[in-house]
């Protein structure tokens, strides 16, 4: 895989040059021959003496960037005055607000939002907690809670430099399911820290969304937070991710004819979102799964210290595979890939069935070269944007969430996972499906909307058969909050 | 006082009526004859057999609208169909909402925005981790942090009840100070757990405003957080008040031409807010301060358990006066009650020093009826909007943090706390101010910019004493995050 120049690397130089009919080409020709993608020029300033010109490009890294400019000031009396680059502008005092709904124009509208008005409300909640979600923030609201010690592929960058992310996280949430999300940056990497602090602040939340915090870690606080909260508690990088690969998978099995009962599938990597990933496929009806760590498969030959992978020899590799993942390619019908870049090449491809389906998602390089893996497997995705096929989370929780907090959901069920995964594949028409769309497009505005409504209809149908009817939002149901008096 | 029809109890009520020339009329006689103040009457619907009328109003309180509906439908063929409540509906979905300050329309905004290029800007606060003021929200966020144990005058309500105040709050804080303030309500009264979680949770955030935590808690958690933490941490109930209090004495002195050194002031309440505005004014100079609890004067002459009335004890009441707080009125030039509803009279008031000046912030009832007080005092102030000069928080905190989060202040000192009070004293022109003037009005958007003015000054020379240089805001300087390379 070539090294590419990418928008999320787009920056402008700030060139000073001498005054010519050439000085523009000239820059513009040097920056392009270093591989950089020339997106536009500008000249800020031109004078006899000389001129000021801002040349904008995509570049690959900083190493690039560097070239790109030891190439300008090579040039005969160009120097580069200052480079920007669009990305940390993008994040200049970060990307979110807080904007009131209400106007303060004047002394009622205080006296109704604040004091003494809001003593009402106050009184109301306090008498019947349900009323939160109708009069608080709380009916809308998602905190996504990190520590920072798996922040995408960074590792371990603390609680400040997570923060970008989980801002981003949040911006996703509002655009794709109108949820308003709010970044939770913890300064502690104790489990049962992480899980007291996130259970003090839950009054103000309808839903709790887990980002980036490592294994094994993220398995018990995920457990205890869904045990002990009324909110849905949701761990992004497991549960996201398996539900966005089995809506692939559902899509890539119709495409090459294949049934989810009877194929082999090998997941390579058992760590949070393995796991995730072969616990929903297993759930959706598949029989052969194998999971592969780094010494090769689990297996009930083994013993395995921790609970994951006791489950996992215990429930999946029926056959007993015992051997190592390039040994494992032989004969699957798919191959999921969540570890680590580099790790199989074509011939490990050809070795697999017919019809063969890889997803290599380590990012932000995949297990196999994806346009190797092409010329033998019938359907290649990857978690890049470069091509086909991404597997995206965003893709899962803005809907998942907006149908979970229009259902007043207090937990999120297997049920629930798989129905939005449906949701995703079905977004595809049959008319629409190939080999290299398996996957909506991350902006299609149906989406969500479908997620959303698949996993409200599972979750109040749980809901009812436990017993508990959902009170219709008054919101929805009309526009007043009202009290029926007298006769 | 009366209680009187106020604007935060406006409703709205539906009324099925016979249709003739007189129905409306008729209802609002009726509504108006209860005490309520009408605002509005609207047919909705109107043929032979009937009429279908809102008639809006605003009530005292929920007896009164139990008197109003009745009266409704005593009147015959008449019938209340339902009341609605705009303090209500005002609430409906809670009064905040987290907005992306980026377009996230197509793929290379997402590029830049979340992954791949989030990741360089993750990188770079790992790196510099201050740069976290530049590149996230924390720049410009305030945590409003409450257990709910000491809610406005409704005490221990919870930490879901107390949601609607602080979202309040934060709505006051971006709308008067352009902060962004989030609620952060906590399911915990533990001391020890309320430091952690704010503690742990303090990443993200540029200044923690406490609020509404009982006493003596508030204490301890103040003090250990101000200690613990590197971003600025302030108790509202205690510090907010002081300042509005502080800066309402210094015009109120003004106007009766006397000086804070000279005068003799008596504190009734010394809890949290108490407490705290007598130290501030003690630091401004005032010499001669004597604080009142339920058994009478702090004084030398008595054995005090709590560290904060020893500490008075010790500090204030030069003249060792041990007498009841109506006894210590004969003399006193100032009154300040933060204590408890008509504990005084006419005549206490009476016994004061000429040029009496009498703040009863009792809330929503005053230590003494200011209307009563007036025939006595030169200068009365109440917590009230519907007397004149309401000493309010709002005053103080959206300036005071617009200042901090400016200077990027690590701490507040009690100069920045007077330096607020006396911006606040300041926007009342020589001209303007009068025995009934003597705080601005809380929608003057003067206020905020010159508490924030104030405040920038004050952090900004004691960092710089401290050693520590504040590094100019890119954002504000210049509208690009920039790296020099090259020449």
């Amino acid at each position: 895989m070539m090294a590419v120049p990418s928008p999320s690397y787009s920056i402008t130089l700030r060139v000073e040059a001498p005054t010519g009919p050439r000085t523009t080409t000239d820059i513009v020709a040097a920056v392009g021959a270093t591989g950089a993608a020339v997106t536009g020029v500008d000249v800020v300033e031109s004078t006899d003496s000389g001129m000021v010109v801002d040349v904008s490009c995509n570049a690959v890294d900083g190493a690039h960037v560097e070239t790109i400019s030891a190439t300008l000031e090579a040039i005969d009396g160009v120097s580069v005055r200052q480079v920007s680059d669009a990305t940390f502008l993008m994040h200049l005092g970060g990307k979110l607000e807080v904007r009131p709904k209400v106007n303060l124009r004047h002394r009622d509208d205080l006296s109704r939002a604040y004091t003494p008005g809001v003593a009402r409300v106050c009184l109301a909640i306090a008498k019947k907690p349900e009323d939160a979600r109708r009069l608080t923030i709380k009916r809308n609201t998602v905190a996504v809670v990190t520590d920072g010690t798996a922040v995408l592929g960074l590792g371990d960058i603390g609680p400040a430099a997570a923060m970008p992310v989980m801002e981003g996280k949040a911006a996703l949430f509002k655009q794709f399911g109108g949820v308003d999300a709010w970044p939770v940056c913890l300064d502690t990497k104790d489990t049962e820290e992480i899980i007291m602090v996130v259970k003090a602040i839950a009054p103000g939340y309808g839903g709790i969304n887990l980002e980036d915090i490592s294994a094994p870690r993220c398995f018990e606080i995920e457990r205890r937070l869904r045990e002990e909260l009324d909110i849905p508690v949701f761990h992004d990088d497991q549960h996201g991710t398996a539900i966005v690969v089995l809506a692939a998978l559902i899509n890539a099995l119709r495409v090459v004819g294949k049934e989810i009962a009877d194929v082999r599938i090998v997941v390579s990597g058992v760590g949070a979102a393995g796991s995730a990933i072969i616990h929903l496929l297993a759930g959706e009806g598949a029989t052969n799964l194998i999971g592969f760590d780094r010494t090769g498969a689990v297996h009930a030959g083994r013993e395995y210290v921790d609970e994951h992978r006791r489950w996992l020899a215990e429930n999946t590799n029926p056959e007993g595979f015992a051997g190592s993942l390039k040994e494992g390619m032989a004969g699957a019908d798919v191959f999921i890939g969540v570890s680590a870049a580099g790790i199989l090449d074509g011939a490990d491809i050809e070795a697999m069935n017919d019809g063969a389906i890889v997803f290599a998602l380590a990012n932000p390089d995949p297990e196999v070269d994806p346009i190797e893996a092409a010329q033998h497997a019938a359907v290649v995705a990857t978690g890049r944007s470069d091509y086909p096929n991404q597997i995206n989370n965003v893709l899962a929780f803005p809907g998942l969430f907006r149908g979970l907090l229009d259902a007043h959901a207090t937990a999120i069920s297997d049920a629930t996972l798989r129905a939005a995964a449906v949701a995703i594949a079905d977004t595809v028409a049959d008319s629409e499906r190939n080999p290299n769309y398996i996957v909506p497009s991350v902006f299609d505005p149906t989406v969500a909307e479908a997620v959303a409504k698949a996993v409200q209809d599972v979750a109040r149908v749980e809901r009812e058969r436990a017993g508990h009817t959902v009170e219709p939002d008054i919101d929805a149901a009309a526009p007043q909050f009202s009290a029926t008096v007298g006769g």
